[in-house]
Order: C-alpha cells, then sequence, then structure tokens
C-alpha cells in the first residue's frame, strides 16, 4: 500500500452546502488570525519558564493527551505503559518510536473523531508532514518531527509565539507558589502571558483521607490556625489573594454534584470539627464540601476571581488503571448532573452580585438548553461555559451552539476552552471552536436569520471581547 | 454608524439548500395565511371585553413578555423595574420610552434567539418598522409604533381581526367568574372566539400555606362543603362545568413532577383532613396532590375537557426578585422530569378511555423520543403537546419534531402552542412553528422520505384538524 | 380519489444536498448488496426449520410487529385483537383482509415513521406492490402480496436466501431444547446459519413469582442441585455451554437497571436461600440480581459468549392490555437510565479481560456522549450497540453516530441491531441503517472530515468485519 497524503482542507468541517460554506469562509477568514485566549488547561508553566527543548515528538504529542491514550488503549487494545503513560516516565529512543508507531498503526480507530482533526492539523500545519500516518509511514513522519524538535523555532516560546497565543491558564494546587509564573513574569525577555488558576477541589473534600494533611499545610502556609472554619475560610481568603496577586483571573471546580447549600455556622463548625478529627462521615463530608463551596463564591464577590465549576463526572473509572498510572490517564467517565436546583444557592445570593461571574461546564448535554442556558439567560453573573471537555469536538460544538443559543444568545457563552495537556494541539483546538462556530453563525445569515455584519460581529466578539469579558483578562 | 434596514426574509428560517428551500417554501405557501389556532396563552381577556386602546409600545409589547426580559436583565443587566415589571406598573412617556430604548441598545444579545425574530417580525409586519433596532434607532421605532397605537386599527379587537386569530384561549384561576369570557360573548358586535382555560394548580397544593383559604373560596363559590375530600372532588366537578360552560375545552395543570398515583379512600380522606386543618406535611402534600390530579384525569373522562399537564419548573428560582416583583418575570428555570413511570396510573386507567385526551409538554427534551413519544405512540388519548415555552424556537422545534416523529408520527403532536402574554407576538410565533414544520417536512421530500402531496396535506392539518381535534375545538 | 403509486426512490434517505448526496450514493453502491449479518432478532427458528409457506399477508407483515400494532392502536385507535394479537391468533381470511385494511386506512398515522419506509420496501422490494396503501387500494394490496405466498420462492428459506442473510441470531429461553437450531443445523440442504441467544432474565429475577418454578427447572435440567447460589451458578454455567454448543455467540440481558455490584459470598448466600424458600423481598431481589449479572460477566470470561444489555424499559405499561393479549404487544416504554457508576463493577474487573465483549444497547440517547461512547472509547471489552429498538429509524441513527463517534469513533460500535420479529423487515430495516451511515459518512467527506477511501472503508467494516467482531460470527 502506498502512503496517502496529508493535505488537510482549507474549508475542512465547514457546512457542505456551496452557499453556506461561502459565508462560513468569509466568516472564518474574519477570526482565523485572532490570537488565541485560552483561560483553563493544563500546560505545565515550567515548560515556558524553562524553555527547554521537547525531548521527542511521543512525550510532546502524544502521552500527555488522554483523549488519544483512552482510544489507543479502547479501540487499539495498547498498554497505558506502551505510550510513556503518566507523564514523565522516561523514554528511549526505542520505546518513543514504538510508541508512535502504535499512534500510526491505529490510526482508523480515530475516524471521525477530534483526536483525527488535532493530529492531521499538528502534523501538518505545526511540522510540515504530508503523509497520512499509518504502519507504513510512522517512522518518517517521527523523523520528521524530531528532526523539527532540534531547532530553536521549535521551543516552547518560540511554539508559544508562534501559536499566536494571548493569554494561557494553567491549574494549580493552593498550596502551589507559583514559582515557574514567578519566574516567567520576572524574565524581562517574556512578553507573553500565562496566569495560574486556583483548583482547591481536594480541600474541599473534608472526607477525603488525605484531607486533614493538606488543610495543615494549608494552614502552615498562610500562618493561620485552621483548626476551625472560620481559620479555613481565612486561609483560603489568604491564597486566593496570593493567587491573585501571581496573576491569576479564576478558580476552578469539580465535584461529583453542583450542589451548595449553606449550613448554619453552628453546623458548619460541628462538622469541620469532625473533619478536622478525621471522623466525619461521607455524607457529612459532602454537606460540608457543599457549603465551602458556597464560600468559595462569597470569596469570588469579594476577590473577584471568576468561578468555574464543571461537576459530575467518575474519576479513575478503571481501578487497575488508577494503581498503576495514577489520575489523569483517558479513564473519567461523566454522569447526569442536576443544575437548576443545585446552584440555587449560589445564584439567588450572588447571580446579580457585581463583578460575581459562574462559568459552568458540563458534559451533561442535556442540561443545556433545560437548564444552563435557562439560567444563564436570567442571572448577570452566570454564563455557559462549554465547549469544553468531550464537547470540544465539531458535531458537540455544533449541539452546544443550537442548544444554548435559543435561550441565552452568544452573550452568555464563555469561549472556547480547550483544558488542554498537549500544547500543540491548542491552534488546532481553537480553530475546531471557530470553524464550528463560524459554520453555526452562517447557517444563521444562510437561513435569513441574522445579518451578515452581525454574524461577523458575533464571530469576532467570540474570540476576542466575549473571552476577555468572562474571565476578566 | 448609520442605521441598518430591517427587512425580514421570505424565506426566513427555511433551510439553506436551494432544494430544499423550493419544496419548503411550496408548503409554506399552502399554510401561511391560515388562520391561527391558539389553545393556551394568557392574554386578558379584558383586552378583548373591552377594547380600550393600547397605551405605549413598551407597555404592549415589552412589559408582558419574560422571553425578553430575562434577557434584557441576565445579558443587558437591566433592572426589570426600568421594563415596567411587574405588568401593570403605570409608565409614564419618559419611563416607556426609556424601557423602550433599553431594548433596542440591547439588541445584540438577542441574536439567534427567538426573541429577535419576534420583535423583527412584529416591528415590520404590525408596525412597518423599517429600520434595525439600536440606540440609534430606538426613538424612531417607538414613535412609529406609538403613532399606530392611536389608531382603530390597532385597537386590541382589530388586531385579533387582522392577525387572523380562529380561537384563543386564557388561562383562568377555577374561582373566577369568567366575567370578561361572558361579557365577549354577549357582544353581538363579537365575532371571534376567546375560551377560559381552568387553572387549578393551587387548588391542588395542599401544603401550600393558602390553600385552605382557596378551598373554602371555592367550597362557598359552588355552594359545596369541601371539608371532606368527596366534598372538594364535587366542587371541583362544578366549577369545570361552569367553566366548560362558559366555553373552556381544557384544563391545565403544572406540578413539581408528573406523578399521579392514587391513594386508598381511606389514605385520601386522611390526608384531606390534615390539610384542611393545615397541619399536612409537604410530602403527604404532595402524596395528596398527586390523588388529585388523579382525580381531574377521571372528571376529564366525565366532562370531557382536555387535561394539559406541563411539570418540573423552579418557579420563581430568584428570590429577590420574586419578592421585588411576583411571579412570572423570567426567572422561572426548568428541571429534569420522568413521565413513563409518572404518568402510568393515569394512561393505565384512562389512557384509552373514549374522549379522554392528555397532551403533556416539557421543556426536557430528553424525554421526547424516550418517554413521551413512546406513550403517545401507544395510547389512544395521549398527544404530545409541545412546542411550547422555550420549545417554541427553530432549533428547538426541529429537535422536537426529530425526536418525535419517528415513534408517534404527526398525528400524536398537538399542533403549535403560543403560550404567551405578548399579544402582538402570536402571529410571528405561530409563523416561527409553521415555517419550521414546513422545513422539517420539505427535507423529509427532498430526502424522499415522503410524497409532495403527502407533506402539503400534513402541514395544513398541523395548523387546522389536528389542534381541533386534540383540543375538541 | 385514484390511488398514489409506490415506487420508493433509489436515493431515499439520502442528504438533499446534491454533492454529498453523490458521495452518499457512491458509499451506499459498495455495501447496499453485501450480505446481512443480524446478531440479534426475534424471528422463529421453526420458521426456516421448518419452511411452511406463510399463511397471509397480515400474519407474516403485520400481528408480529410491535411497532406498527402500538401505532395502529394509539393514532388509529384501533384494537390489538383486530389485527391479529396476540401472535399465534388464528385468523380467517375475512379477519386477515380485515386487519390489512385498517393498516392501509391508517396509512397517513405512518407518515415519517419507519414503519412507513419499512412497508414500503417491503411491498414494493419483496412483493412488488406498485400503489400507496389505502383504502382503495388495501385489498389489491393484500391479493398481490397472498398470491406471492403461495409460491415456493416465498417460503422462508427462500426468503432468507433472497434477503441474503449471512447470520440471523434468535432468542430463546435458558431451558431451552433448542431442537429447532438442532433440526435445522443437521439439515444438510440447508446452508444458512441461524444462532440461538441465552436470555435468562427470569432467571436471574429471585422476586419473581415464578423463579422457584424456573430455578427448579433449570436445575433439573442441568442434573445439578440448584438450592445453593454455587449451585445456580453452576447450573447457568452448563446451559451457557449447551447454549454454545448449539451455536450460541451471546448472551442477552434485560432489567429495571444497569447494575451490577458484588455481594459478599455470604451475602448471597443468605439472599439466594430467602429467594429458594420465597420470601425474599423487591429490594433484596434487586440486589442478588444485579450479582447474579456480574456472574453472568465472569461466566462470559470463561465461555467467551458476548453479553448484551438492554435495561430500563416499562415492560407491559398498559395493565389491560397485557391481561387480554400478554407481552410484546407495543405498551413498553423506555425510561431513564445511568451507566458510568452502574457497570463500573463489571467494567472495574472484567472491561479489558481478553475475550470479554459487552455491547450496551439503550433507548435513553442522553447517555450516549455522556456515558457509552466515554466508556466504550477507553475499555477494550465495551461496544456501543446502537442502533436498536427505536433508535433504529433514519434520525435516531444520524443522531447516534452524531453522539458516539466523536469520542469512540466507528470501531467501538456494534453494527446495525434489527430486533425484529417481522422477517419480511429484516433487508429494509437493515437498508436503512446502511443509507444513513452512508449518510452520516458522506457527510464527513463532504466538510472534509475523512477521505474517501477511508469513508468507503468504514461504510463496509461497519457491515462485514465489525459485527463479525464484536459478536464472534
Amino acid at each position: 500500500m502506498t502512503s496517502q497524503p496529508l493535505s488537510p482542507h482549507p474549508d475542512r468541517l465547514f457546512p457542505a452546502d456551496t452557499r453556506v460554506r461561502d459565508i462560513t469562509r468569509e466568516l472564518y477568514s474574519q477570526v482565523k488570525d485572532l490570537p488565541i485566549i485560552s483561560p483553563h488547561g493544563h500546560v505545565p508553566v515550567e515548560w515556558l519558564a524553562d524553555d527547554i527543548p521537547f525531548t521527542d515528538p511521543t512525550t510532546l504529542l502524544l502521552t500527555p493527551d488522554h483523549y488519544t491514550n483512552r482510544m489507543l488503549h479502547g479501540a487499539g487494545g495498547v498498554e497505558l505503559s506502551e505510550l510513556g503513560v503518566p507523564v514523565g516516565t522516561p523514554l528511549n529512543e526505542k520505546q518513543a518510536r514504538h510508541a508512535f508507531r502504535l499512534l500510526c498503526e491505529n490510526w482508523k480507530y480515530f475516524r471521525g473523531t477530534p483526536v483525527q482533526f488535532w493530529f492531521e492539523s499538528e502534523f501538518h500545519d505545526v511540522f510540515g508532514v504530508k503523509v497520512r500516518p499509518s504502519a507504513e509511514t510512522a517512522d518518517e513522519i517521527y523523523d520528521q518531527i524530531a528532526a523539527c524538535l532540534e531547532k530553536p523555532e521549535y521551543r516552547p516560546r518560540a511554539l508559544y509565539k508562534r501559536f499566536n497565543i494571548a493569554a494561557l491558564a494553567t491549574t494549580d494546587d493552593p498550596c502551589s507558589d507559583l514559582a515557574g509564573h514567578a519566574k516567567l513574569n520576572s524574565d524581562p525577555e517574556w512578553d507573553g502571558r500565562v496566569v495560574p488558576t486556583f483548583r482547591p477541589d481536594a480541600y474541599l473534600e473534608p472526607a477525603r483521607r488525605d484531607w486533614v494533611e493538606l488543610t495543615k499545610k494549608l494552614g502552615e502556609l498562610t500562618d493561620t490556625d485552621v483548626s476551625t472554619y472560620a481559620g479555613n475560610l481565612e486561609a483560603m481568603r489568604k491564597r486566593r489573594q496570593y493567587f491573585k496577586d501571581h496573576g491569576a483571573v479564576s478558580s476552578d471546580h469539580s465535584h461529583a454534584d453542583a450542589r451548595c447549600e449553606r449550613l448554619s455556622d453552628e453546623e458548619a463548625d460541628r462538622l469541620y470539627k469532625e473533619a478536622w478529627n478525621g471522623i466525619i462521615s461521607l455524607e457529612d463530608g459532602a454537606a460540608l464540601r457543599r457549603h465551602m463551596l458556597n464560600d468559595q463564591a462569597r470569596l469570588a464577590v469579594e476577590d473577584g476571581l471568576v468561578m468555574t465549576l464543571h461537576p459530575a463526572v467518575v474519576r479513575n473509572h478503571d481501578t487497575a488503571a488508577f494503581e498503576r498510572y495514577g489520575a489523569d490517564v483517558g479513564g473519567d467517565v461523566p454522569h447526569a448532573v442536576e443544575f437548576s436546583r443545585s446552584l440555587r444557592p449560589i445564584l439567588d445570593s450572588y447571580g446579580n452580585a457585581d463583578g460575581f461571574h459562574l462559568v459552568v461546564f458540563t458534559m451533561d448535554e442535556t442540561t443545556y438548553s433545560r437548564e444552563l442556558a435557562p439560567l444563564a439567560g436570567y442571572y448577570r453573573g452566570m454564563y455557559v461555559g462549554a465547549p469544553w471537555w468531550f464537547i470540544d469536538e465539531t458535531d458537540a460544538i455544533m449541539r452546544f451552539r443550537r442548544s444554548v443559543t435559543g435561550y441565552a444568545g452568544f452573550y452568555k457563552t464563555s469561549g472556547f476552552i480547550d483544558d488542554t495537556r498537549a500544547f500543540c494541539s491548542i491552534p488546532a483546538r481553537h480553530d475546531v471552536a471557530r470553524r464550528v462556530d463560524c459554520s453555526f453563525l452562517g447557517n444563521l445569515v444562510a437561513e435569513h436569520r441574522l445579518a451578515m455584519d452581525e454574524a461577523v460581529e458575533t464571530a469576532v466578539d467570540l474570540v476576542t471581547t466575549q473571552p476577555k469579558k468572562v474571565f476578566k483578562l
């Protein structure tokens, strides 16, 4: 079998109808070269702070991308360890090449998935690859990318510039010293923008086995007595401020549900004491967590950090894989979630408060038209925050717009979130969103539901003013 | 910035593909001028009974439309009071003009929403406005509409005729004397049809604080001893008959869930006594309510009133707004609902009974293909009753047809429900439904799934025979 | 009214856009004549084992098809008994003709449903009917089909060949002797493939009134002491092997939910004893059933039978109809279901085990993108097993592909399942799936998301290698 060419079509993802496609192409031409704003992701700040060359194609492109790993495992039967999982495992050249070959050999399993689009775009646009991945072309592609990675223009900062990134957020532990961010920001050579994100999930789960230990660390770091609920709140306030001082614009939260009802002060104190003594039940732990989440919203009204929420995922579904490889290796599975009643305590108290922004993400698409868009359409501070994890593929983004727009319009949505660890896929991921948003808008124009000048302005707003406004960037 | 023209395209909402559009246009030409049947809505009968001129554009078009208010609040940050909320607040000319300006200034927030379509159609078709709403054009549009409202052809009855309304239903308290309906029907000048609807929600919630008071009023009005469950049932029977005698064709029901299981007579008596003594628990109140709803179905088999059901909404989600402005100001938010098991008691008992019609509405779109269409496809008396609130926008109607048709066809759906307080938007709302239904049918024809003669007949049936049959009009 | 012609268009169900349609037509041309693989259905094996001519059009086409019956009942108001329900009721010629007339008279109620497509295809392609069903044409069509059924080429085996069926699965009680299968397989004239399916639902519901009786029968048949849980498991192991020896490739399971958590051995023994003594509660019965389902998965790892699961249906929703006509007459109604947490015990233990295949079907479309595709994308042994009951119609199949492909690709789906009792509709049902899959693929090609050679290979795989691999055929 001769190798097939790889030449991503300029019109890819656009609607097939030629009239709609022409409109879409025109819209896309207005946004395709605009800078990327990435307010939520997982790229390590050290890559940019240290600007050390990437070691090999597999470590850069394959290992950190759990989208790809999960399907190579599920459809291709590949062992995660063969792919260099967990991140940080040193791979020699033979191992890296073998992993890359597994990707190429199993290429057909990615048909119709976003992984296909992302890799095609990365391979072609970033590394100049011109052949379709396959068993035959695996080594050739590997070699070509490896050769690129030796050049200075493929070092992290050079790529950041080339990718035209205007702002990039990392995700960080509340006790992180944010040294990488400090280093980067104090570097006179650096004129990009990388901001940390306050992610206190573990600190808000009082029934976790490591909660007391984590909380004590929080207390020490902030020089605060955290043996009482009031002290804990104060420590949280200080760390949020620390993050804000280091450039953070948002806090990020993911728990089993979206509930946030307050306890009475007495009840909160009582449960906190039980947690502090390591004897809180799972049920009471959840009750206290909901109260603590409510207080995060209260703190957000004070300090202005945007609050993002993406609940309802079974983390590490495959116990054996978790024990062997740790978290974030592709075994997270969403489940159904409720928002209308769950979010009421926060929205009722703060939903219209000055400067309070709540951005809600979900993988439960049923909530878009039934709950999230109705809520965002009404409350001033609430935004529907997708596309996001899994909802970042073509058809899902189209469903998102079709479900949300009628009830919340365009201006109560957050703009695209790439949420990725795969640095080189950032442009491709944002490109998908831009192409699909333009397709959606192009359809509205073709169906005489929107004038062309309105569509152009909207397309531009969605990648410029809107994410800046929602995330206060 | 010069003002943009407002000229709604004759083909708006039609599919972009030219071949499908041609078919759709042909289908639409068969239905666009057919009379409007509106079997569920909230226009005050007094407007037509008294035929008093509308005072100003804001009071007529903006204040009563919670679709618009909620988004001006949520996206535009407008205070509801600035829009004349609650309905009935007197506005002076300056206030009315200011509110109208807020609508026009925030016009971009409505892009892609049905509000945009409705206003464009109303402004253009009803009032002859030729410029797009904006800060610049706000006063000009206001003046033009205000001038219209002074003319006799813009009085309520004249508009009713001009809108080509064949039947219009209001929504009424069971204790209402229906004086407006009586006045209208006895007016020899009046040849339209406005019918009341029996809406006993509050009377079926025994745990409500005002339930005893309401029930006593019901007893007095019907001269019935309502201190027992049997008496309550008898009073309900009488008021339903009173409504029927005044032209009502249906009762309307909205509760937290769709459950309707019966209690034993003894248990019903016991709980009723507790309710009568004001000591029923929330849980028992719900149990009794479900029993009472079941009895509404039983009464419907007797008296033939169509039963409509639209459960599962968090009413008045924003407590502060509710306390300040009251109900129905845009803060209702749907939540998930279950039908397959919940409706079984009613369907099992009456679902195939002669003359029993149950029309079920929902905002939980997930139930269409999973529950409602399978139920309606099987039970003789059951109909899927959307489009309706929120599901009355273009993409949602298309999803509705795509989800329901395969399992229930066209002839187990109710026809379009506008459910509106915004009188002048009635033609535009029905027009959306007609355009989308024709688009859906046009697609079926273009995909060779339906012959053109079948599509034409179906399109016409959906706005004529079908709503007449389902609602016994 | 003159009768309308019946001439199904060669391009039916294809996208309307001419460019996409051309691509789709090309794809379809590659798959339309490939043999049918039907790994799950309900055609009686005796039809093929005995090869007795079908008696009349109604008994063959109408009575066994609950899709049709339910809508004739629900929309047409027809009594099920008029249609020959339950299956096996002898019909004289007058009754059969009357039933057939009811179908034709009520033809408009099937517009836009798959029933319309199936009958149009069957009537035209199998029986050469050239007029549209209607009151006027009912007798003519009946006569034409009846005349066909007298010919040898319309006997079951001849139709099996003509339908180009490569493999057909039946559904069987664990205690069935599979005599029909044995007879067929030992017939030297027969060169087709019909395999039984192990369906132990009733035997896994310890709280059913007939469970003890069924279980005793199972014990006798396997010569096993089934008074203990271990004995029950052993009896199950033997019957699964018996089925496997008779050609079975899968077991099939449908319960109220998808839960499968294990009990401790002691708890399982205790509950089993209660069940054996006929005193187990509903709740404990469900707990034991979940444990038993888990053990079916364990047995599947041993014996290699594919496990298919399709939970969450309210069976026999209409009690009166059930009492009069029995099960499977159209009164089954799906309800919502949860998979992410429910399936974890099985997936965590066996999801990546060699040879374990779990194919999950559902009517709750919300689970496709949220739960099933994420699970199937990750676990080696899991496949998303629709289209299937209700999801076998055009728009639903398209939604299925659009929801699943982004997260699981094409190669973690099972291929089409017809699940039908209506033998003559099998080609039409598979044809729908092929047409829609090609339409979906055609769209991907037209939108430059897939190369044509990839689309062709995928279309062919979906009806050949994929079902063979998933079902080990």
